[in-house]
């Protein structure tokens, strides 16, 4: 595992409990963790329960005693390790958004395309129990057509303008603001719910404070620590409109200004005969409302998404014993390692990652000039990247 | 009517929009409206709409040109004035509790079961369009035999010991405190909706704060204006577990002193079948759990009571368009209406008051020796009674 | 009035009401309804308690017994009556939209300067005790810098592709679908809470059913009766982002395919010191979030509008005891009439009206286009108008 | 580990991320598992992660290589294996109830007064951020003078008459039924909270299915498989009104009857100052209301329990990120284990164990004789128990 923060530490724990609350063909080892300063990688990886450390990551993944790399590194280093872990062979969990650009994305989806190992992007919401089911109700049909997406991921730690102007922040580290960091996870989601794709988008990005102190470690950052305030170089929230190939249309909205919204990833799917509403900040709750049956008996009903049939939940606890924001984590290493095993495909592989990375980018150019812009289809893209 | 604070407002509104509202074969005159102090009286009479005033209510409930009496005084007044009113001919709507004692509502339900009039009492709060939906779903089966109530009727109004003692927290004029008031309103819903009697109860009461400022016109209270503090004499919150006759249980509380709970109505049964759940400070809602369904499909669904079939609602808006406190009242005019032109039954009749009060009756009497306390069925007390 | 179809029912259940609730200093007379056939409007007025029935709105308008014009036919008509009736110096209550045109709207708002009655056009919701106190503790700059705006207005009435052709989805009749009808309201809304204009707008209209059953009665609709299908000309959703003059963006969104959602208007406020949120379905209901204090101490706080410091409170019922859809008509009427008796301001003026309209404007020809639309400030409108 | 059913799965998650996520003066090494069949507790160590297996407890609870037994079997074999564990000079970890009679309990608190290891009883939801928040603030004195508990814990898992007559349902093992599996958590989290002990209950139990099928293994409940059916020996629910030492007044009811509800513990307390509102259903939400605020602009505020100010948060995730129910038995063993290396209390202690079991004790005399009982306060019974 290459990457130590928040990231890492969620990973972690994944890794540590996969195999103990799923039955699996293959157990993780928790052998190598890499990181750029030697004493604090140390210290992570005993805290973690990492067996060895390392401060270079092309040696880790070269390394003959490595079969997985799992990419926790913010967004501007993804491809590099990933193309390098791919030639090396290995399988390859990589955090989102995929890439920074939509060159980079490109390349690490056609090299995954070639490649022996399983490539999977971090979109672990997927496996949010109540989300893997709507997708399921969805794709049986229970909804019908699908006509609205409303899909929002509010938060608000940036609110005070004397938040520090950390790596999220800055364009060369974190390619957009909101938008790549939690604009993708909606942008993902609402594609991967409806099993439509975003083919064209308006939109509009804003940055309410453009300047911020610059934090106490700004090295990291390309700033002289105590310099006082530099610029922030990404969108503090972006919104936009969609249309999808199936006919769909939705309103997305994606922003760190939400003042008291935590961690609020919300979307609505309605459809001809149904409809679901979903909230991250209750997320063993899914809401559905079945338009087949007389209205007067019926309404939103909040289904407690932790019954044995539901998704995943035959590791865990008895109806009712709540999930948390971690299990998705271990939900994503089972298939990822029934992947590596052979016995599952890696979803979402990095095509569906380009495809994520496609509709940041047609927002953003569509942020700025004002125009819709469509996004591509896989198909022009993978006949581009062969 | 006789009576103009809130009730007597309440009142009015229902008598003067009833039969805008709904088709009625009979529409009510808003001819007289009486109270002790002619200049009030008046000057509410004006305000809510009252052709006539009078300061005398035995004048007033034997007046050739008055067909129905609406008792809307505190409850020491109501046996005097509704006894008088039946024996006249009148239809009578008595305001709950039907009264402060048990003896004077055996006297009431007599005197109703042998009059020409209709009799009814006021638990509006059956005619909540989500409760008398409730009561249907039940009566029809949906729970299949019902197990547990849990009732609680949460107020705040008199946390703050500096709050003034006002004829409610007086024995003499209100006959108890939060258990009359709004206890009384859960101990008929629990009978209505399981349409099992409550036969015996084990109960405490508690009054918190024993003695309060007078208020500035504490000569109606009986004593002496500025003259300070005096005590309260009823409860501030009265708790029981109560046995139905049909073998379900159930946990009651009714209670001035839950800080923050402004009118927390809430009741919920769970029956072999289902489960339903209500809350008046969200009145157009009705919980509601099929049990039939398979888990993993179902949870609790927010009925939005709104629609055409539900109860009521052929008098109000489209679906989705709220409706508030006060059309329960207008709700309980048509069906006494109904009633008084003999197209319906008055429910809740005396019967039913009286048999509240018995319930009332056991829990005081349980609080006080800390004993359970049968509740005798009606047919004993009609025996009595005749 | 002109008009008893839905607005006409709420409109007279509040001109029947409001001074029983509020002191006032002038009551209002229900002295003439107007429709187009004589029998029906007969029914309709002794149903809904009106004096005198008349056929002709132009009669009407110029009767000198007539002081207060209360305009609730569709909005094809609402230009010609309102001209008419300003011109013969009457008070004019218009529902909304204001028009079915842009033309219309401006020659309305030119009229209503120049006029000596008082012209106040429908967005009742803005009496909604919830949005009321909402605009006054933005107002007061309890929310700091307003910085987002999310707002949907969701309905589901017509998901049934057999649902018939009623007027409402006909262009000539009602200028356009869910825009003008519910789209309106939200637009109106966001401007009113936060002080601030909407200023250019990216939009996406959608028919989802295009064709649908004629109605019985379709002769009205300018279709022979029993002829089959016709074409839906209105937009069933309606979808835009904003920006506004005062810096903040929003989302919106209207649509009548909400499979679920019976009339969910929501509205949330995002500013740089807190947060306000509405939802129609739950109105007595405002949720707050005070960006002001420790976060580790606050929550989205669930204010009960019904205390008597509340907008329009004083009228009604002790906390937490509800008020419904049907209020904020009386909440109009009072405002409406102070306004008639010289003692406020008629608002939402015709002005304000014409602002909503040039909004729904610039989102129809940016639907069309695909463009951004700026939408002209009043000052221009005026200049032009005048 | 001694057993590794569902509250083993629960503790070795806890045991395996302890240290992962604390910073902690000892870690935890996962050594022994104890059950009786071989090859079944073999296959739990694998799958689990526990090192080496055994058979025999008592072998168990004398090596020396053992520092801490934790207890994880059903209720009838707690006292033996705790007073063993004890005597050898372990540290123990006993999940609740404490013992299934009071004598057992009493002999355990005794024993662990005594003895040289930490003591501590399973009541892991005292270890919910969001119920030790609630703690801190009572305790702060931020409700002021409690006045009421309203507690209820409510399951469905035995509604269907055809759910075998597993061990649960029997009293030789599990000593009472609702009350002592989910009553002895609300019982000791109203005590916990509010600061007050339990002084005297009325109670009444109720066993809505009295005879089940026996299950497949019915050889474990000491029934003939195959043999049809046989009695339910505890309770299927349990109510009881609770007077507290320091003046509140509470309702209390435990069922597995209530239809819909999976795992809702609920419990709300009312002070002079203010509310707090809980249910384990969604655990990362605290409900708070200030009562020193001015009603107008205070209303019951969602505090989303995942700040880092909060309990337990700095091992965790970013606000917002919700924990779930095995994150509060990782709080537990962290508490533990802080105890164990002496930096901290053991709690709840035995004694406290103890005083709940006094509780359920009342309870199940009170429900059979219908009588008030008080509750013998824990000085007294170390005076017994001395």
């Amino acid at each position: 595992m290459i990457g130590y923060a928040f990231m890492g530490a969620a990973h972690s724990m994944a890794w540590r409990n996969v195999h103990r609350a799923f039955e699996l063909p293959v157990a993780p080892e928790m052998s190598l963790l890499v990181g750029r300063d030697a004493e604090k990688v140390a210290a992570a990886a005993r805290r973690l329960g990492w067996a060895q450390t390392s401060t270079s990551w092309r040696d880790a993944v070269e390394r003959p005693d490595v079969d997985v790399v799992d990419i926790c590194t913010p967004g501007d280093s993804h491809a590099e390790i990933a193309l390098a872990a791919l030639a090396a062979g290995k399988h390859v969990l990589c955090e989102k958004p995929l890439a920074n650009s939509l060159a980079e994305a490109e390349q690490m989806a056609a090299a995954a395309a070639e490649a022996r190992g399983a490539a999977m992007v971090g979109f672990t919401y997927r496996r949010v129990p109540a989300l893997s089911l709507a997708r399921r109700m969805i794709a049986d049909g229970e909804l019908g057509t699908i006509r609205h997406v409303r899909a929002a991921y509010l938060q608000d730690w940036i609110v005070d303008p004397e938040f520090p102007l950390v790596w999220r922040l800055q364009a060369e580290h974190a390619g957009s603001g909101a938008l790549g960091d939690i604009g993708a996870h909606i942008a993902d989601l609402a594609q991967f719910l409806t099993g439509q794709r975003i083919s064209a988008v308006s939109a509009l990005t804003r940055t309410f404070v453009p300047e911020r102190p610059l934090p106490d470690d700004a090295a990291g950052l390309g700033a002289t620590p105590g310099s006082g305030r530099g610029p922030v170089t990404v969108d503090d929230a972006a919104l936009f409109l969609a249309r999808f190939d199936g006919g769909a249309v939705g309103t997305f909205e994606a922003t760190r200004f939400a003042t008291g919204r935590k961690n609020a990833l919300r979307i609505e799917v309605n459809g001809s005969d149904g409809s679901l509403a979903f909230d991250l900040e209750a997320l063993n709750e899914l809401w559905y409302y079945d338009g087949r049956r007389p209205a007067a008996g019926e309404g939103f009903r909040r289904l407690l998404v932790t019954e044995p049939e539901h998704p995943y939940l035959e590791g865990w606890w008895p109806p009712g014993h709540s999930l948390g924001y971690d299990h998705a984590f271990t939900h994503q290493m089972r298939d990822f390692l029934l992947a590596v095993a052979g016995a599952g495909r890696a979803e979402p592989d990095f095509a569906a990652g380009l495809q994520v990375q496609r509709v940041l980018d047609a927002v953003q150019r569509s942020a700025t000039d004002g125009t819709w812009r469509a996004v591509p289809t896989s198909d022009r893209v993978a006949a581009t990247a062969g």
